[in-house]
């Protein structure tokens, strides 16, 4: 059956999306660490990061650059941090957390519950931002 | 001044060395979260990841997958997870960690205190599996 990321990249599942591209998309995470935490999935669909094949693999690190530089422009954060883990969905996939501080990486933490308005107007916004940059 | 990461890659801090290329060095955490954590820093002194020059980028993720293989292979994981966060030390780096579950990723978490002996040991094991997949 396919994972639910496969699900949302073919439309079946709603999502707050930010970007595709041949090889990537990317929405905000609905259970978000802070505002803006946004996940960058490979449209093949495999389990682990490493297990893609590297032409996949480069394609999504290029597609996470650019979306992580539009998230630097909009958010108000110190930087965009980074996690891969993976074991919730079998469908690899790449946090972006818009952070100010180590404690906003930590998984262990509550996550934020969201507005869909406000949900959409961030998505909103780092799709802009990202649509600016490849102009 | 040069970062702490800087003067190891020069040779003139001490590491537990993996593997470099003209962009990337790689070597182990002397505070693992787990065995065999590993560190991959771009040679280039920059603080975030994504001020990196996108060469540079593309460059770092391509060793890191690489030496991730190199880690599946030989240490015993369920896979390689990522972070990137870098409040701690201004000079970009990917974490690399070998985990079993969530909780492994979890920076609070108290780290690892290994014998020389062992570090070298699992530095060594990584740095030949990693040569033999380049050959």
């Amino acid at each position: 059956m396919a994972s639910v990321f496969t699900r949302i990249i073919a439309g079946d599942v709603p999502s707050y999306k930010i970007a595709e591209n041949d090889f990537a998309y990317a929405f905000l995470d609905i259970r978000p660490l802070a505002k803006g935490h946004t996940l960058v999935v490979p449209k093949l669909e495999v389990d682990r990061l490493f297990d893609l094949p590297h032409a996949h693999y480069t394609a999504l690190w290029d597609f996470a650059y650019h979306v992580a530089h539009a998230m630097e422009e909009v958010l108000h954060c110190n930087r965009v941090g980074v996690t891969v883990i993976g074991l919730e969905v079998p469908h690899a996939h790449i946090h972006l957390i818009p952070i100010r501080g180590e404690a906003d990486m930590n998984f262990a933490m509550p996550k934020l519950q969201l507005e869909a308005s406000e949900m959409q107007s961030i998505a909103d916004k780092i799709s802009t931002a990202l649509l600016a940059t490849a102009e």
